[in-house]
């Protein structure tokens, strides 16, 4: 779609290009602008309508949005500030450069700049800071006509309408009722008789971790914010929610793989950010390694007599790795959607050693008859092979499934005890038994 | 809280149940009930009132919703699946054992068995499959004060009302208009002159991961489902999309980890299932390990003039396999969540190449120091593991990268490129340089 804008705007048929963009939906907009350089961006975005212009800019990048604050008039970023969503304004100031936010602030009113320093003081990543506060709140003693009449008048800068609030003298919520319930009650009746009292709220400091799980559990489409009085403060929508699941699963990933979190996107992020969120762990890792070297350094006098032992140790280190890194995903899996908690401690525990006495076994068998029928190894190195095999799977996946849970009831993030550190473990153990068993059964 | 319902039941206070129900939200009572054995369910469900009975039933899970079809009456089977939404029917038709739905489906009037028979026909995690049909669709004369009269007639039953939806005479979508538009204009305008026509809409045979990218990209509340025609046949509407969300973030999550997805909560999925999702890749995978045993005892020569080379062996596999994975998870989820194209093939490998060089030379460096200055290890075997190391780390990104673009181009999951393949991928390289730099710089 950028292509046909470039297009269009090369052949600089103006009456087309207001055309084509008043069919086209406003996310659309802004990915195709994304694509444009500065004169063009300028050119397209002062061609937008009132109403759009300001949704538009709600979608664009950073960059993109740094851009046209620079380039615009005074009036021009007056005009876009005061049609947009304040969590929106919010999210702007946050991420975009010093001198760029100067120009916003001052093009600001005081009502609506008190607004942003109160927004700017909840912490990351809290219900404050993810709420809006455009939501219609109606009195106890309303009727459902007078609500509907007072939503007409009041009702067209509110960003989610699907839900109503009531609130008493002091601000305090006392029901909610969805904008279906005021269409389809009798006119006369009191919103208070029509409301649902059974409110699912959260408080503004509250995680948004929380947030989202209460959304999924509820089936919500929006929820009220309250501060430690119960007053209403903002409502929270599920479209923020959406984003947030998608980011909460993409730091799991992300631990899960040993790294630092982050929230930019890979193509937007820098070489040196990259860099530096992945060597942290890679380097703890590799140091943890010299455990296993010294261990096989321990048993040197085994390997200079079986060489062959040798060329089994990456099989073996990884068949333990990868086992214990499926039992740990499942359960990190199920930490997080609050399908296990800590109390399954046991059952965990009891579920994957069943399962992995089912594993290792066939693994054992698998890898006993390739290795005797199919290769040099005779009948004892096949034996301490398989032998080690089997009991490397077994603790790895107790160790797996145990260890997440082990985490979290620490406080820690369960993520981080993935694949990466699970692996570490599980070789140093897998070495000892191992040579163990080398020992024992090939007599050295 | 079940607890407390159990407290209840247990002094026989059915006046007292009956009012902690009304105050209960419907999925708490569902999650407590869940607890409660055969004869206590039955009192609790038949306790609660005609309105939230269904509602109740379609949060249970499997086992509940089993056991209580089983133990009620014809005429309660009846009166259940009347008030279900058909969507929420067809799911549990689809999960329940032969003997329960044959109870379900004699209990269906004939229309509704036609319409649930229409629903199973759709694939599995098509736009069909996990659309509803309860909607409200308005004709394109209408007035904005006949649409409102038109939606208080037949409102009530309707699970999503935040859009409507305008057709033609041949049920064609046309527009849509929102609850929020429909109450704030003006009567007398016509539907046709307030709809929203730039309309976002999927085919009944697209795949859920899409619907679901839509719903993402345009922050969508509900979106119209239509058929080869652009005949309107159903809505799907958030709720079920953040269900959605989580069930394909849980299937990479497993896939990743080399396991068969499957969708049931961990501690309820039986021991033989687990065991046997996880089977067939640590067999693969095991196997594949054949490789680098055979690389080893290529070079035993090698390790038989200097053992101690064995015992960097499972640092230089963890450290290559742990950047690899780093990689492929960014790359993967990029992928995943539309970040990053296969276009993108040239920018990913010169990323990774850029971000391997920074990260490869800071191991590199850390692991010679470490190895010179406080290990046995002498110059020349510090600079071997250290070489190898450096390259092992580069190749390893590099891979990591761009198997999982080749897996999309190929049509195949890009989630299958992750740690475990990777890693064994890698192990097998890291193997070859390592011995490689022994015989070239220690002169074996």
């Amino acid at each position: 779609m950028a292509q046909e804008l470039l297009r269009i705007i090369r052949e600089n048929n103006i009456s087309e290009l207001r055309q084509v963009l008043q069919r086209m939906n406003s996310v659309d907009i802004a990915k195709s602008m994304e694509e444009l350089e500065g004169k063009y961006l300028l050119l397209v975005f002062r061609l937008l309508t009132k109403d759009t212009s300001a949704e538009v800019f709600s979608y664009l990048d950073k960059e993109s949005q740094q851009k046209i604050i620079e380039l615009i008039t005074d009036d021009e970023v007056k005009e876009i500030i005061e049609n947009l969503f304040l969590d929106d304004t919010v999210d702007i100031i946050e991420e975009l450069p010093a001198n760029v936010v100067g120009k916003i602030i001052s093009n600001t009113s005081l009502e609506k700049r008190k607004l942003i320093n109160q927004f700017l003081k909840y912490e990351e990543n809290s219900a404050g800071a993810i709420m809006t506060i455009e939501f219609i709140d109606f009195k106890e003693g309303m009727t459902i006509k007078e609500a509907i009449d007072y939503t007409r008048k009041t009702g067209v800068n509110k960003e989610s309408l699907d839900n109503c609030f009531i609130i008493d003298r002091e601000r305090r919520l006392k029901g909610i009722i969805s904008l279906k319930d005021l269409i389809l009650s009798d006119e006369n009746m009191l919103v208070s008789d029509v409301m649902e009292t059974n409110i699912v709220s959260v408080k503004t400091f509250e995680d948004q971790e929380r947030v989202a799980a209460l959304f999924k559990t509820y089936d919500l489409l929006s929820m009220p914010v309250v501060d430690i009085e119960n007053r209403l403060v903002g409502i929270i929508t599920v479209d923020d929610i959406v984003d947030i699941i998608e980011q909460e699963n993409t730091e799991d990933f992300q631990k899960m793989a040993a790294m630092e979190p982050n929230e930019q996107p890979y193509l937007k992020t820098p070489v040196l950010t990259l860099a530096k969120n992945r060597i942290v762990w890679l380097l703890v890792l590799m140091i943890s390694a010299t455990v296993t070297g010294t261990i096989i350094q321990g048993f040197e006098d085994v390997l200079q007599s079986v060489v062959i032992l040798a060329s089994f140790i990456p099989m073996l280190m990884d068949t333990g790795g990868n086992s214990g890194s499926q039992s740990s995903t499942l359960v990190i899996r199920g930490l997080a959607l609050g399908e296990i908690t800590t109390k399954d401690f046991l059952k965990v525990i009891f579920k994957e050693f069943r399962v992995s006495i089912v594993v290792a076994t066939v693994l054992a068998i698998v890898n006993f008859l390739r290795l005797y029928l199919f290769t040099s190894a005779d009948l004892m190195i096949s034996l301490t092979v398989c032998a080690s095999l089997f009991f490397t799977v077994i603790l790895a996946k107790v160790i797996g499934g145990v260890l997440p849970i082990i985490s979290k009831k620490l406080k820690l993030d369960p993520a981080i005890m993935a694949s990466p550190l699970i692996t570490t473990i599980v070789d140093a153990f897998a070495l000892i038994v191992y040579f163990g068993f080398a020992k024992l059964l090939l007599g050295i």
